[in-house]
C-alpha cells in the first residue's frame, strides 16, 4: 500500500453531486467516465495527491444502486494504490483478507483494481488499484 | 480544503482493529490518543501524507457508538486540512452547507475541529481540521 488514491462516494444524481462537492472542495470537476462493466457513471475531483470519485448507479444490478438502497449516499470506498497489484493480493490473502475478484479488473481512472471483502477488513470496502501503463 | 488530511473508520475493539489494519496496511499505529470530550480512543495510521484514523466509543452516548448501532463497523468520516478554518467554515456556510458546531473544537491529533452536517453533503461526514500550532 502507497498511498491513499482516492475516496469512492455513492451519489444519486451525479450531475447534482458534482455541483455539490465542487462547491465543497472549491474546485471543479476534472473528468467523467462512465464504466459500463460495473454500471456506474464517475466523476472525478483533483485535491492534492489524491481524488475523489462520485459514483453514480447507470442500472439497478449496479453495486452502487445496492449500496444506496441499503445504506444511503455516502463514502462506498477507500482506494490504495499499489505498484504491483498481483503481489499485494497475495500479501493480504496471505494475512488472511478475503478478495471479491481474485483477477484484478479494468476499473475507471485507467487502472487495474481488486476489491477486499468488508467482512475481513472491518466493515471498510478497500479498493487496490494500478495504474494500468505501470504494467506495460 | 488543502488535501485529505484523515479518514476516520469507526470500530467496535481498537485493539483487534490495531493488529487488523496493521497488517492491511502494511504499517504500525504511530499513536493512540483518547478525546474525552467526544467519547473516543482513536488510533492512527501513517501513509504518505495522509492519516488513517481508528475511533472506538469510550461510551454509550459517543457518536461512534451511535454511528456502529445504526450502520455497523466502517468509513465515519473523511477530514480535509484547511489553513484557516473560520475563514474555510464562512466559505461553507455562505454556500448553503450546515456545520454541526460553528465553534471550532478541539479534536486528536492536535488539531482544531469543525464537522459538516451529511445531510448537506450527500451523506458524508465531513471535518474540516487545522493545526493548533498554525492557530498561534
Amino acid at each position: 500500500m502507497k498511498k491513499i488514491e482516492h475516496i469512492g462516494i455513492a451519489v444519486k444524481n451525479l450531475e447534482n453531486s458534482n455541483e455539490l462537492f465542487a462547491k465543497l472542495l472549491g474546485t471543479a470537476s476534472f473528468k467523467t467516465e462512465t464504466v459500463e462493466s460495473e454500471g456506474v457513471k464517475t466523476s472525478f475531483f483533483k485535491l492534492g495527491t489524491h481524488k475523489i470519485e462520485l459514483l453514480e448507479a447507470t442500472n439497478e444490478d449496479s453495486a452502487i444502486a445496492k449500496f444506496i438502497a441499503k445504506k444511503g449516499e455516502g463514502i462506498h470506498h477507500i482506494a490504495f494504490d499499489v505498484d504491483d497489484i498481483e503481489a499485494e493480493v497475495k500479501r493480504l490473502t496471505d494475512e488472511g483478507f478475503v478478495v471479491l475478484n481474485e483477477i484484478p479488473k479494468k476499473g475507471a481512472d485507467n487502472k487495474l483494481v481488486v476489491f477486499l471483502h468488508p467482512k475481513t477488513t472491518n466493515g471498510v470496502l478497500i479498493e487496490l488499484c494500478q495504474e494500468i501503463s505501470l504494467k506495460e
